[in-house]
């Protein structure tokens, strides 16, 4: 299976069909942790809400019958037998005649099926005078109109927001079961890398695929396992690719996937499980070294060590399976529409993405520029482009000045 | 200074007069931990990267002279010399007519200046045909073309995503120093709730504020404190709201800032420090009872108790200086353009936000409901609103089928 290019598409097909990735599992947390976590199960309102009738508004607690016919020059009379005290059950029971004081949210006591507004009513001791007739169940919440015991009030999959959380903690709860975050191991290879933090030795470069491949795992709601750089030998590499299946639910690695003689990736990672490597390099353009491989049921994704091309190749092809690990939906980058600044060509029927920085001409155009990504703008490529363009396989180029779409590599432009 | 309404462009203006929030302070954290984080100062290379003149393809080290007019049917000849190993510093000088292995990545030896693709070569032994000239840094990236020493490669108050978080690798650092996350308290007050988590006492129903808001703060970049319900009584509440600006750099309480006679929040907020209460009420809906307060250097908000209302406040009015305290630029809601579902109108004179479900029609064409948000709808509100209109000051009522700016409160819609 080795070193047949695959389409994108197929790709894509292959890593949807024989990955399946699906959610991993449940954990309880804490809803004080659960911000932006995705829920387990439907939750189902163990209580009605409101518990009791309750008063909407601050006013008296009256019998509506006893104010009709009121009116501003005919106001009912009734005689007040008490306050209702906000938080507590109500010690008093309404008579015909009677009102009793009350504030937003307290119980409507016993007797009483309505309640008056302040500012409808004037008082002179302990005589009230009712300006306006209110009906039955004015100004009243009724027990349950708000969420019904039994009724489903939150579903499955739903992402936990502020909203969401403030209707759990209605329902009385402090926990809440959420899907477990997939934890993704990643690793950097290759002889001229070493780790940043480290002195750098004569001949290399400080890795940045570990460091800019774990915060995208960050981003794609996964918890990265930072493994660093692996030393460039077989048993280092076997051993390292070992320990990261067995600590993870995914590994990431990169560098090690082109086509030189020390190129040990792809091969020591099919040799240690199955069904081994699935897709070994993708007709695309950057990330064609790209492989991928599940090991039992742990997906591998072994990326290019061109900084821009594996973050490029994380995004099209490994936040999904993350997203859908973590019970998210997997969702496309988001895209804005814009005018080719130059002509982009297409790279030998290969699918290309072009990566570009978007900015305004002085007629307020948004324009999308593309970044140099070859060797020579290895990092700075990073940290300049916005997002990328993609052309077909069947498109030679696209023009300058065309309407362009680009998909957006980071949120905010 | 108490009960006068501002109307909500003076309250806006007197929380960026008084309150002037500005970024807390600097900490310095691991990069692997910097995901979101801001970035508190430029940061300069302290290094040239690449580090050494460094091959961008797999092929022969050569002095490009040696390759001049060489051509398929007229190939230079070239006695190889050697191996450059990858990620260390060459062993080999290259004398005139000597070419040297080399890989991609791997530093350029002493007396060669190009690198001769292998596609264009063919070797026998020693020697070394080349089928192609090549030019004076030919497939070489020399050193500090990406990165000079001594340039700024990120700015501060840049957020840190996968791509920075790729550069600060790549200049070799494991640390960065980030603004401070604010720490935020909140609260909630009302002798009517009570703490999810226990029994629910008859007459109680459970508080949603403290939630949904310690949320908000984790969403807006802060880092909540829940401190919970409060007792209503002033003794539990002063000490509560003591406790709350000793341990944090902001303080957010819900409920008690009504007409009520139990509302004690804002004056005891007002009596614990100068200049005191800076915003009593404001001509908004929902929204009236908003108070705002500075304790020495600590913002106070004492939001309104319905969930909604509360929420709502947060965002449009602490959301923008805890994003301030963060570093961050103060963003505005995202918006998206809708159809209103229904006439919406505006209350008395006040800055109205009308709570709108967002859904598609027939047509397609993305329509804006209204949700209720009386006292009737307190808590399902939170859970269907996806966003609000707003109406101004001077606009009797929004008409249905009217173009509307949905303010969106959650992200994905």
């Amino acid at each position: 299976m080795f070193r047949k290019l695959m389409t994108f598409d197929e790709a894509k097909r292959v890593i949807a069909e024989k990955l399946k990735p699906e959610a991993l599992g449940e954990k309880e947390i804490s809803l004080l942790e659960a911000y932006n976590r995705v829920l387990r199960e439907n939750v189902v309102s163990a209580l009605d809400i409101p518990p009791f009738n309750r008063s909407t508004v601050d006013g008296f607690a009256v019998k509506a019958e006893d104010t009709f016919g009121a009116e501003e020059n005919q106001p009912a009379k009734l005689k007040l037998c008490g306050i209702v005290n906000l938080g507590e059950p109500p010690k008093i029971r309404l008579a015909t005649g009677e009102a009793a004081e009350i504030v937003t949210g307290a119980p409507i006591p016993e007797g009483a099926d309505a309640v008056v507004m302040v500012e409808d009513t004037d008082r002179e001791d302990a005589e009230l005078r009712v300006y306006r007739a209110v009906t039955k169940d004015g100004n009243v919440m009724k027990k349950g109109t708000d969420i019904k015991k039994g009724e489903t009030v939150l579903k499955a999959g739903q992402v936990l927001g502020a909203s969401e959380i403030g209707v759990l903690a209605a329902l009385g709860l402090t926990k809440v079961k959420v899907f477990k975050v997939p934890v993704v191991a990643v690793l950097s290879t290759g002889g001229e890398v070493t780790e940043p933090g480290k002195e750098l030795p004569a001949g290399k470069i400080y890795d940045i695929n570990a460091y800019s491949l774990s915060t995208a795992v960050r981003e794609s709601g996964g918890k990265p396992v930072y493994l660093g750089v692996v030393p460039d030998d077989k048993a280092a590499l076997r051993k390292a690719l070992e320990h990261a299946l067995a600590s993870a639910d995914m590994v990431l690695t990169s560098g090690g996937v082109s086509v030189g003689p020390r190129d040990l990736t792809p091969q020591i990672v099919d040799s240690l499980g199955k069904p081994g490597v699935l897709i070994s390099g993708i007709a695309v353009k950057p990330g064609k070294p790209t492989t991928v491989a599940l090991i039992g049921r742990k997906p591998v994704f072994s990326l290019p060590g061109h900084p821009t091309s594996a973050l490029l190749m994380f995004h099209l092809l490994a936040r999904p399976v993350i997203q859908l690990m973590s019970g998210r939906p997997a969702t496309e980058a988001k895209t804005v529409k814009a005018l080719a600044a130059a002509r982009m060509f297409q790279a030998k029927g290969r699918r290309t993405f072009v990566m570009v920085k978007l900015k305004r001409d002085r007629l307020d155009r948004l324009l999308a520029e593309p970044v140099e990504t070859g060797a020579s703008g290895a990092i700075t490529t990073l940290a300049k482009a916005d997002g990328f363009v993609e052309i077909p396989e069947n498109q030679q180029f696209v023009d300058a000045d065309e309407e362009v779409t680009v998909a957006l590599l980071k949120e905010a432009v």
